[in-house]
């Protein structure tokens, strides 16, 4: 597979994926029209069409844009050590942030239509790989500076990923957002004693 | 809450049950309807609405069919060795029926329309709870013969449900199987360090 860190984002138009945005959060994936998008955006719906010919071209936009408003959020930071990285991480996947209710349910529906979208389909995999990519970049170079086990990193980044995935499915269907904190106690722990070899994680 | 043992099923008609199924494997979530479902019940819709007056009714009952079949499984299941018991339920959990694959897909779809539906969200969180009764009693049952540690029994049952639903979401949005088999180690991992006091669960 191709390096993941060369992909590069399609440029985004930002008033448009800010107004997709908060159409979501209002009507959700299933009452979501481009006129509703074009009402959010104050324009007409033909100057979204300008940029984005379907509606299913314009969601697969929006999540690059999530996914690359989520890399630059974590490129920014400035500690380069592997344990503080990794954890820093984890705390950006399972962030709980209320007033995303909303967008995550919308987002799981369109998880749930990846089977028969192969738009959507494409996209989820390949922004899955990018997050895999990114955890196993810190999760090797852990490795390489001794301060994590000697692990089958891939396994460990897949494992994390199903912890992630599991916390924001259990969010949205049993509407508990201690299911995200449960899930980042979770993942600390596997963490622990995964790459930190912590004989005493469960204290 | 009530002790969820204490639940009874509805009693659902097997026939409509098993119709419902193979419609729902055909056909899909979006696409199903009573007709589709009386096509493979092989009588009227009328026979059908004698039973359950609405869609949503009927499935409702068989979600519940689904988790009293699963219960009916691991009930059977002759060993009272609580590790052994935590084995077999998360094997069970955690399986990859290839055949099930359409009905991974309806059932995420369904849980995606939890929060929209306040019958299957009413049902997904009883269900939810059911399975977490029936870890939650294992693990308690393995710390009192002192096989696993002295644990938060509530968390790690969260934990192990987390990866379990993680798997669930994975193996449909990116259509890998493999998200299974990465769920079943990870959740071994996570017994063998959490539950055992494993120091070596990495090796």
């Amino acid at each position: 597979m191709a390096d993941p860190s060369e992909r590069s984002f399609s440029d985004p138009n930002e008033e448009i994926m800010s107004a997709t945005h908060r159409a979501l959060q209002k009507h959700g994936y299933a009452d979501l029209t481009i006129k509703r998008i074009a009402e959010e955006y104050g324009k007409s719906t033909a100057a979204i069409h300008y940029y984005y010919d379907t509606k299913e071209e314009l969601l697969a936009a929006f999540l690059d844009y999530l996914l690359e408003r989520f890399v630059a959020s974590v490129r920014d930071v400035e500690t380069t050590d592997p344990e503080e990285r990794l954890e820093l991480l984890l705390d950006r996947l399972l962030a709980n942030p209320e007033e995303h209710r909303d967008l995550s349910v919308a987002m799981l529906e369109m998880r749930s239509q990846a089977p028969h979208n192969e738009t959507f389909d494409e996209r989820f995999r390949q922004n899955d790989e990018y997050l895999r990519y990114m955890l196993k970049a810190v999760i090797n170079h852990g490795i390489d500076e001794g301060t994590f086990e000697d692990v089958d990193a891939d396994h460990v980044t897949r494992a994390l990923m199903t912890i992630v995935d599991g916390a924001r499915t259990r969010a949205v269907v049993l509407d508990e957002t201690e299911a995200l904190e449960a899930a980042r106690r979770t993942a600390d722990e596997y963490v622990d004693a995964i790459l930190m070899g912590n004989r005493d994680a469960r204290e």
